[in-house]
């Protein structure tokens, strides 16, 4: 990468400096303005969405993804591009059908959640117990529960800070165990989503210690709204579930990792990223190729301009969506390393709005300059309580500091986990705003040596 | 119906009218205004989209659907509720599954056009040729098509008339025909629709004459951009296709007719409807539960208010997808009845912007009344042009006039002949304002003598 970089960085500071200033590195702002016509990340995000599609941790295609990824990630100019593999558990998706058989016979579209169990390959009829809540499940007497498919519903709504994903996830995280330990036959959950069309949310979900696993499924908006409507009629409702999904047992996954060395070796790694890896409906579009594209471009637009003081690590992590294997795998080899800060961008494509920290310090220089060259971009300091991303996560739990480019989540979850996450669903203008954002705060961090931690691990606090 | 109209009606007028008009009809415009606030058409249209769901041509589900509209009907209160069955041929939709096999393996969203041939049971696998137009694909060299999987794709826009799906719906009417001539192996085109959503559009298409059906499918319109991406590399591209539709011979549909019955057997029939049967992969709310529910809400509303001087006849139509059959079978029936007046609701459930019609005098007293009742609703006077819909044209055919009130269709190419044409796409404030809109029309209509007709029919012109 050296030598691009130094190119382009010398004929953005002959635009932005007087003559005489050639050696030092371009200015936050004028990388940062710069950023805002950036074509990288929207041709990574169009090539990883369209070249390879959907990459399912552990599968052929994410191996595909990761191959594809060390080939555009050294094209870039990036140095240290390599893979490290690990080994996890493996689901895949089979067969996925549901029917009510009675009182009004009709199909509705259906996926299962990660760890589903399976149906009998030619499917599990059984009456149809409905839920207004994960509470109320909780709460259910056994005897009305046991040898049913349970049906929960809810009503999440949009939330720019994507927060009602929380409490209302887990209706999913948590609905099948408990359905399970009731002994249900089967469950299905109102998809966790926040639109209105005919594709069903995935997503993961673990079985509790000693849980027998049973078929666990999301009906999309629409067809829980139908069941809803259905149950209310008073009549007892029949459902037929064919679902096959299986644990294949161990495969490999792998993190990509790809390096802008720093002058200074003993100043500290900054770690931004994403997840390479996506879930099989779609072709991970806002899930996550934006995210591993946007903070890649970014950090190849920090390179290209000089050597920063610092390392700049992008990682591109594997099997996050699964159970965050790849944050796991990482922090394991490198926690010994010196991270001076870690950031991921893993909530779509939409515009910046906050920035977010965990610092021991928020009010370094350094944290005020970033937020200073985020400003212009309509990006307000947040709070000091940011959590990252589930990959940088193990990071932060061994008191690395963390900072949160807070991405505008009100349509996120119209697409999450569906067939809909496409490249159609990314807006370019607001991706190019990500990487000016992106751009901006590595520029400083990477070029300063103030520290910003450790701070105690927000699980302790 | 009587008693209930007669005492709804007294209602209506105790409020509207000064002591001693009791026995008057109340006027187009309390009527009007009374249906804004209308529960009957959004009641039929959940029931119909719950109680039945999808309602595909000449199976049992359509079967269903009309018994429980005479039903319905019935306990509305209309009389001579009846269904009058006609046969027709019978396709059926089989698997369907499309995937890339190389350069880049990923399965792709799409679904069988109506009357689509079948590939053998296990698929069919062949290179890609891809045509930017229907007019390219026509103009092809047979070399390059024969054997192949020809796709064709489109530029399709959001029109508020509708009128972009006359000429972009030939990809899908003549495309698959246009295909087969040249030999190609199978045909995939973009839907015809406007969303970005993994749901593609079926519709029926007819194979010219000689021509031996291949399969037909349509890829919904992020898949259809995805393969346009993955062409434009320039490396060959296979596809494997799945589709496994049947004929299944001829079958019974049938139209469901009820009555409000006029004063004057001789003063002709107002004939308003829609059609009862829907495609299969959603539930057939905009397409057309809601155009039934509308026109009947408004002929039992003008009904109740006292009986009319001319019978209006209210008709669901079987087997409009498919070929419109429950038209034709509904012209020769009737044709020797005096119709006065034909008008269909078959395109949403969004507001009424423009009253056209098809008079051989437009300039009618009755004429004006309808446009000055319908303006307070936002709906102006259009043009003379009027085409009525699908179930409407044979009888126009006939020299019928026609009356329109269009929609607004913006948006109902984003949901039209797919799996998201479900209940959560009606807004019921637009529904009432239809529902007011054909009360007005059919309040003024059906209580006067001004006749509009016979004109000569527009084929013909």
């Amino acid at each position: 990468m050296k030598k691009t970089m130094i190119r382009a960085g010398a004929a953005l500071i002959a635009l932005a400096a007087p003559a005489g200033a050639q050696k030092q590195p371009a200015t936050t702002e004028v990388l940062r303005d710069a950023a805002l016509k950036d074509d990288v990340a929207w041709d990574l995000t169009e090539g990883l969405t369209t070249e390879v599609g959907q990459r399912l941790a552990g599968t052929e295609a994410e191996a595909r993804a990761r191959t594809w990824a060390v080939t555009r990630l050294k094209a870039l100019g990036f140095a240290n591009v390599r893979i490290e593999p690990f080994d996890m558990p493996v689901w895949i998706r089979g067969a996925e059908t549901a029917e009510i058989t009675a009182p009004f016979p009709q199909k509705l579209a259906i996926t299962a959640l990660g760890n589903s169990g399976a149906t009998p390959p030619a499917g599990l009829t059984a009456e149809v117990v409905g839920f207004a809540s994960l509470d109320a499940l909780i709460a259910a007497d056994p005897a009305k529960v046991r040898g049913k498919i349970v049906f929960v519903t809810h009503r999440m709504g949009a939330t720019q800070d994507g927060s009602s994903y929380g409490p209302f996830g887990n209706v999913r995280r948590a609905g099948p165990s408990a359905a399970a330990k009731l002994g249900a036959a089967a469950i299905v959950i109102r998809s966790i989503g926040t639109d209105h069309h005919r594709n069903p949310h995935t997503g993961v979900q673990s079985w509790a210690a000693g849980v027998t696993p049973i078929p666990a499924a999301a009906l999309s908006v629409p067809d829980a709204e139908q069941l809803e409507r259905i149950l209310k009629r008073g009549r007892p409702v029949t459902m037929r579930l064919v679902l096959t999904p299986q644990m294949t047992g161990v495969h490999q996954s792998g993190n990509v990792i790809a390096e802008v060395p720093g002058r200074d070796a003993n100043a500290g790694i900054v770690l931004v990223g994403g997840h390479l890896d996506s879930w099989d409906l779609g072709t991970g579009a806002i899930d996550d190729a934006a995210g591993v594209a946007i903070t890649a471009a970014a950090a190849k637009r920090v390179g290209d301009a000089g050597r920063p003081l610092r390392t700049i690590r992008v990682v591109w992590f594997g099997a996050e969506e699964v159970g965050g294997f790849g944050g796991i795998a990482y922090a394991k080899r490198h926690a010994a390393e010196k991270h001076v800060l870690v950031g991921e961008s893993d909530f779509g494509a939409d515009r910046v709005w906050r920035f977010d920290t965990r610092f021991a310090n928020p009010k370094a220089p350094a944290a005020a300059a970033v937020a200073a060259a985020l400003l212009p971009l309509g990006i307000a300091r947040g709070t000091n309580e940011a959590h990252g991303g589930t990959d940088v996560e193990p990071m932060a739990a061994l008191g690395v500091p963390i900072a949160d480019l807070r991405q505008d989540g009100t349509r996120y979850f119209d697409l999450h986990h569906t067939p809909d996450d496409t490249l159609d669903k990314i807006d370019p203008e607001q991706l190019r705003q990500n990487v000016a954002a992106w751009t901006a705060l590595l520029s400083v961090v990477a070029n300063t040596r103030d520290e910003f931690g450790p701070i105690t691990p927000a699980a302790q606090q």
